[in-house]
């Protein structure tokens, strides 16, 4: 089972990195693949708890460098077309997504799970938009009126990651 | 100068469609290309006021196939690629965006022009995302913390048109 | 109708450059549309002579500076995400492709045409890979045993633009 | 260091498969990560000989299902857009390609990586494009008279993993 981990990144807050570390130690324990965007903040986080756990971690990188993967990264996919193409890659790439904070770049990844029809969980204690996507979501947890997908919540990492392995069961 | 117009698909009321309209119209009054999806909905309504005015429509398809392109494109860039990576090709060939209602694929449209600077106009009485965009913002202009560009927001073609344009000469 | 012409970037020999030009004049004379890479040589040979048939040039280019697109580019796609990726969005988008010289980038266009069944004329008398391609092809004709698609040559322009318009209705 | 193997999808003779098995042993062997285009052929035999060796395999698929990969792919990454957009990403992806036959998928990836600068090793006696392009190259070695980057060839899998390892090293 392939999560990835979509969220903040740059600096994050020490409890936001320290929940973004138990979602990705839970993924490593339950012998899942980690995929994220490969570089800092929540992704960093996450793939530094897999790695403790014996995990196998996969970034989805901007350019053609692996130089900007962070330490934990594994196994570097070096896409080379841009941040925003490679972000499609790593949500088509997963088989559920868990949203831990998140700017910008992470609402457009929130976006493209929901069009492709890729299950994700919003960590909601983490700030940013995974803090505020129930809030604006039509009905608490659809984004269109067409309510294609519903979204999942969880205040927990392991909560995230039960969540997270049902939704993938559900399909 | 190319503006790329995003908004719902499929069917949308009939005042949402008539903004299109107009807004495609202004767009092949002054004399700028018009850019879309290329389907339906906002897409195809703008497109109909732009070819009445005379003006040029590119659509940006996801598939091989030109036969879904609404009928007022004169160009249909056939990416082959599917929705949410053609999604990307429109943001980035846009100069500048002008949102009209819109579901989550033009939340994802948003989002993209956000992260890669282009400007955006946001004709709020349209419904949709449009309608939300405002209240959802960080400061009910920034699509996060960073608040690296503004966002604009219009009541009328005209207004969304002439905000269009002062966004671009400002760059 | 939409004709892609692919061929030589850079400087090119001033007979390959002639005959780039009347293949786009070609093109604008007969009313089409002409898709190329939107920088140097064979491409702006070519936009150059279709413009002057007032025909009509979109330029599909890597980066997002229209900065890079030559002088005679009516529609800059300026899709962000290099040149090879961008290479694939021009063969997509073209009914036809029509070959003048050519290094390595171009070979790559012309395999990627073969794959997604877009028929390609090769002009023969250009020099580079458009000089070799019978030499090398299997029976003279096909990309490889599998001859799904038979290649097209033509030693002038209006041969070019005969055998693509013949080879667009044959489908 | 990631290694791409490309070359002949579909049925292939008993020889090749061999030898692309054998290729992928030593890539196993070697602590190497193996990535593919995740499909039949070449690509099967590959990563059927790395993951004997106790290696990794990464399949990069052209569409959103996992079901079309080989059994032996351990990380499948779905892009989901089409053969030959992905196709770019696993070039891009690898440090160093060997080319194990090969129809016309197998030139364009091969051009690719030339246009990329990813160093290529042709197993020549495979059949297919990797025992014609000495033939076909500018000099016996080159995509263009640009020559901006050799072509290496080897005839056995262990030569080809070697100069793979120097080609590397040399950058």
């Amino acid at each position: 089972m392939r999560i990835g981990v979509i969220g903040q990144s740059g600096e994050i807050a020490e409890p936001v990195a320290r929940l973004a570390e138990e979602v990705g130690r839970e993924i490593g324990n339950r012998g899942f693949v980690l995929l994220t965007g490969g570089t800092t903040g929540v992704m960093e986080w996450a793939s530094r708890g897999c790695k403790s756990a014996g995990g196998l971690v996969v970034g989805i990188l901007p350019g053609d460098e692996t130089a900007v993967a962070n330490q934990y990264v594994d196994i570097p996919i070096t896409t080379g077309f841009g941040f925003d193409y490679r972000s499609l890659v790593l949500v088509h790439s997963s088989d559920v997504l868990i949203m831990v904070s998140g700017g910008n770049g992470t609402l457009g990844e929130l976006s493209a799970a929901y069009l492709n029809q890729r299950p994700v969980v919003v960590v909601e204690p983490t700030g940013g938009w995974a803090a505020r996507v129930r809030e604006v979501a039509y009905d608490g947890k659809f984004l269109d009126h067409r309510k294609t997908m519903e979204l999942g919540f969880a205040q927990t990492s392991e909560e995230a990651l039960d969540m997270a392995v049902r939704l993938i069961q559900k399909r």
